[in-house]
């Protein structure tokens, strides 16, 4: 699955992925209404309008960009309709050959662990059946329970051809409360780093590891030192956009040959009608104002790539 | 609801709770064969038998303890069928007046931590109304994102009365890896535990916070640690039985007054009948096995207490 997502940012010239973290007060009014119409003002109601705002986004984004990364959180919200919507929405961006990166940030002690990679990544054994619970192409691993909570999902990408990636230096404000504390004078998210690295080797794609490390873009000298402790890793910088990044920022998480990185925007590109920007395309529209967002962001980030 | 979780335990006399786990292997024949019965080998089959499991166990053991712990990740290995026997396995506990603490281990970063504090603890907007999504009492959270993961589930706690166990120790063989490095000479899950009690003080119950922690039954001598770094903080003691841990070994988990932790045993309990001690009852009797499993663990841990 690195191996595609490679290939794919490569064919797309487009080192991004489209995060899929619908609030409500994203989703413009006529879908929200349709929605109601049909369901209620309901967890149903709003669990249509998710989807439908989520469908028409990879309708026309899909052809530009390798990936999308749906939010998990952002569904749970509303309960198991909105965890039905999370799984439609993975398996119609499967449907259009998108890489699914689900942010699930799991992570937990090494059975439960193995419960969370079968559910997400692989298969579950049902007498004499097996089936895939969400089936993502990728999760993303909260690292604080150390190795038994990272093998489990590793075990489970070998077998199933998938990856993941672990939160290493997120992009938040207080990620530095305890990932940048100093152990033996090194940060705590640099040590992190160095186990993702030796993780990855598990897992070895053709030029990258199934193993992958999410560093926030709002941190470019972290990521610019990050990329050397995980030359093989691919990085997922969220926090592009809404949360601050840029792509002049980023160009030092990339490795000499272009790949090694890819950025996410959400609220940037889904929200995209609602920034003034992009407001002439209006409400109506707002699947074309995201389309224009994302040749833009690539367009941003490409000429950085170039003027490195 | 720390004040209920608290006023539960004292009236039940049993500091305890059963994590619902369940894994297949873990269901007598007999109910797995009437679900696939019922509706084929399927993820919807998988996910009958293990909420046919879990309720027969909340019925023989309900009078008996304070609360319940569903492993959320032991659902999601079954997709959507499987968060819906979830969260009818929280409310059905719910109905017979159990605590429920939610183990989901979330955290994001703060628009998304918030997202999931509204699924699990709180209410969504959807229109004019609000729905509670899971409506766990408490839901576990991971820490490695800092401050900002935290706060907007402490928001939600402060407005429907809920709580949340902060992970801080982790009763896995490598929750060291991280957890233990020394910042200053002082171990990681120390500044975590520091932290946990400020976060603390935000929201306090008449005697202890709704802010708890997680300190794993395997490292005695650290609990011992955190007790006095955190003494108003509730620890959730996961690691009990099946992991290791021993009632004697968790004397110092709580305060003086006896009060102040609360062990977790999943198989220990749930898979009862399929240790030889309980073997007697059989997998016909399996509900019945979990009950003596739950009086020999409320005997095992309150005797520790007395002979402190």
């Amino acid at each position: 699955m690195i191996n595609k997502l490679t290939s794919k940012i490569k064919k797309t010239n487009a080192p991004i992925v489209v995060g899929l973290d619908p609030m409500l007060n994203y989703v413009p009014e006529h879908i929200q209404k349709k929605a109601y119409a049909e369901y209620g003002e309901t967890l149903a109601g709003a669990a249509e309008a998710i989807w439908q705002f989520n469908k028409a986004i990879i309708d026309t984004t899909y052809d530009l960009i390798p990936a999308v990364k749906p939010q998990i959180a952002m569904y749970e919200q509303f309960g198991v309709e909105g965890v039905m919507a999370y799984k439609k929405t993975v398996d119609y961006a499967k449907s259009k050959d998108l890489v699914i990166i689900g942010d699930v940030k799991r992570g937990d002690i090494g059975s439960t662990s193995a419960a969370y990679a079968v559910g997400h990544l692989g298969k579950v054994q049902v007498g004499s059946n097996t089936y895939a619970g969400f089936d993502e192409d990728f999760a993303t691993v909260n690292p604080y329970l150390g190795s038994d909570g990272i093998n489990p999902f590793i075990d489970v990408c070998k077998e199933h051809n998938k990856g993941i990636f672990v939160l290493v230096k997120t992009s938040n404000p207080s990620s530095g409360e305890f990932q940048d504390r100093l152990v033996d004078g090194k940060p705590l998210y640099e040590i992190v780093g160095e186990q993702v690295a030796k993780w990855g080797e598990q897992h070895m794609g053709d030029e990258y590891s199934y193993v992958g490390a999410v560093v926030g873009a709002t941190y470019p000298e972290m990521g610019k030192v990050l990329r050397k402790v995980m030359p093989k890793t691919y990085i997922l910088v969220p926090g592009y956009g809404a949360q601050g990044g840029k792509g002049a920022d980023l160009v030092h998480y990339f490795n000499e040959d272009g790949l090694g990185a890819i950025v996410n925007s959400s609220r940037g590109i889904i929200a995209a009608y609602k920034q003034e920007a992009y407001a002439k395309f209006g409400a109506e529209n707002f699947a074309d104002a995201s389309r224009q967002a994302v040749v833009d962001m690539i367009e941003d980030i490409s000429t950085a790539i170039q003027n490195r």
